[in-house]
């Protein structure tokens, strides 16, 4: 391992967290008005089609940072459509 | 090329626009309240410890989308910082 592996594991952890703190209050709040619908389909698409490239290359870090970022973004998705803005 | 890499740079492409339409409705509207602030600093500090990797490993679109991604999220985080929840 060089010393920049340990930034993409880093990286990669950090990217598997990203929407978890955002899931959690708008459960709590039940408010997402001010989200917005476009970035949250950006990051259903993004984190699938790197779902499919970390399948390819197989490569863990990639493959489980993008499922929790596409689990996360699904909900996030479901919350829009459930939650009165 | 292998066909995976075209989702790489695809993935590439989609990760950088990601937080484009956030930003814009954030402007917009000036209401940012149901926007975590975990996760808008979790991304600064991923997109960062990306683009590090990406200088480390010279992989052009790896600098590319997270200097985007970076740029969004500092201005989130000042809009988070700036407008009334």
């Amino acid at each position: 391992m060089q010393w920049f592996d340990y930034f993409g594991y880093f990286g990669s952890f950090l990217t598997s967290i990203t929407f978890v703190p955002q899931v959690y209050k708008a459960w709590k709040s039940k408010s997402v008005g001010d989200l917005s619908t476009w970035t949250v389909l950006i990051v259903v698409l993004s984190a699938s089609v790197w779902l499919v490239y970390g399948i390819a290359i197989a490569s863990g870090p990639v493959m489980i940072a993008n499922s929790v970022v596409l689990l996360m973004a699904l909900l996030l998705l479901y919350f829009k459509f459930s939650f009165k803005s």
